[in-house]
């Protein structure tokens, strides 16, 4: 018997509920894993309450992120074995497997196996945030050494990831944030600027870092009213990338000024890198080298325990934590 | 002298008025033109309301295109010379230059002379409307042969230049306009299919005309409401082209689509093109070369006399004719 986290409505963190379920063999690409953290994504509590892209089919399970040890393999499963250490990356649609729970089956595809010790919060604390920076940067080379990004929800998971990952390609993060409060925090983390999009203006800030240029890339989840602001402070020729839309307002776009200046805007969402062989391959590799080194860091906002996953989701919501949420299972 | 046309004031098509001023002899790089037509652009239009892309320098001119003879040329003109017959790009910007006008200085990189027998009016309904659809479609090639791709507004001068466009490149174009009322017109133009917006449901029916999969490539001068529609009916990793905003309503950016199907907005102007003069080269000779062969087709809506220049804005700005508006001088 394991015990899984499901929902059989939409709503709010209370429609979670704890079942105990039988956990089938793994097939053939299939791993069996027990648990022992999970790492909360945004999508996660989008998906709950049904606003995720994907349309959900209820009664649902949830969960992309969770390390853990391996309990059993498939037939055709060679690059893990039983005890492994691994974590799972978001790779799958949760329609298909969902990770919140004490004994799981995930995709082949989506276990990594940890050689180098790594902590099972810390396994839970890499994937979502870093890959998908990583790959929204690195994929046609759209942030160069030198360069300036903005990066909105700069204290989400992936905020913290995406400094980081600016910093590695040697590129000038510049984060956004909606007061002062953590300020200190992100220039901690390695934001070389930190502007307060509800106490400053973002364009002016933006010119009067970059000698009025504007900045080369946007690395955006927050869209509503503060799109716009984004836009103005985009260099002439400069990229935007949109991974999630955090406001529940209608995000407006400035298309004059996006054809004016030229400007570009990418959708992106990590699972085209996840669910390629190669590129999933050559973005674990640099993460993991990157965690080894310490160039790059896991920031855990804060723990809780299994029985708790609806406050875990509560504080989810709230978007005010900084970095990562770690469930213990 | 020479009667031109000017505004002193921001407003609509009445604040445009006629003045009798002194041109000055060309100077070095300048070409001086006894204008015969002039091609409106809806541009022409933002310009005098002082809704444009690029803020007005009260009092001001306006025109980007007029054919004409070569009255005088200055010292480093070189490409064109007295008596020639040529036409203008639009590569300046309005505060430097305005073509409303029977005698006017023009910049030389704008100033195309025309070998081959073209009549004047031909003459100034070909650059705005197959340069910009020309080089938005190219570069990148971002419309393959085989492709789909959107045209809104496809009964504008753009629109109708862009379906004959797509038609050359072996693209498959799909023409949006409000009602049915000129579906005859534009499949008799070349739109493999119309889509009625008013009438019709854009994503269903882009659905049924491309198997499901949705339009490769978007082309869209016009935002508003149907923006989120236009997302809806773009293939996953397809591209979007904004190259205008005719809507005066807020245009929605449906992020979590566009991250979902991972598409790309750009924002396109003409000017990269026609101030580059090896692209302005390529796309001029394209165009001609094409006018040339009678595979490229102007298609003139209406005729005005330079007197009635209040009145052609004001059939502009209705956004119903189809083709190109062009008055006499």
């Amino acid at each position: 018997m394991s015990r899984i986290v499901s929902f059989s409505r939409y709503g709010g963190p209370e429609v979670l509920e704890f079942k105990n379920i039988e956990v089938a063999a793994p097939a053939a690409n299939e791993v069996r894993l027990a648990v022992k953290a999970i790492g909360l994504n945004r999508a996660e509590s989008m998906w709950r309450s049904g606003n995720y892209v994907e349309e959900v089919k209820l009664p649902a399970r949830l969960g992309y992120e969770v390390s853990g040890v391996v309990e059993s393999v498939g037939a055709s499963v060679t690059h893990v074995k039983v005890g492994d250490v691994v974590s799972t990356v978001p790779s799958f649609s949760m329609n298909d497997y969902g990770m919140y729970g004490e004994l799981v089956l995930a995709p082949a595809h989506a276990v990594v196996k940890h050689s180098e010790p790594i902590s099972f919060e810390d396994a839970v604390a890499i994937w979502n945030v870093f890959i998908t920076p990583y790959a929204a940067f690195t994929q046609g080379n759209r942030l160069s050494p030198g360069q300036t990004v903005l990066i909105t929800a700069a204290s989400s998971g992936v905020g913290v990831g995406a400094i980081q990952i600016a910093n590695a390609l040697g590129a000038v993060p510049i984060a956004l944030t909606r007061t002062n409060a953590k300020r200190e925090a992100l220039l901690e983390l390695g934001a070389a600027h930190v502007i307060a999009t509800d106490e400053q203006d973002v364009a002016a800030e933006v010119a009067r870092i970059t000698n009025g240029k504007g900045a080369d890339l946007v690395f955006d989840s927050v869209g509503g009213p503060l799109f716009p602001k984004l836009i103005e402070a985009t260099a002439a020729g400069g990229n935007v990338l949109v991974y999630g839309e955090l406001s529940t307002d209608v995000t407006p776009l400035p298309m004059l000024t996006v054809l004016a200046k030229r400007i570009t805007i990418h959708g992106f969402n990590l699972f085209e890198t996840t669910t390629t062989p190669e590129l999933q391959r050559a973005a674990v590799k640099f993460i993991l080298d990157g965690v080894a080194s310490g160039e790059l860091k896991t920031v855990i906002a804060q723990r809780f325990a299994f029985n708790d996953i609806v406050e875990a989701h509560r504080v989810l919501e709230k978007n005010q934590h900084l970095g990562r949420l770690v469930v213990n299972v």
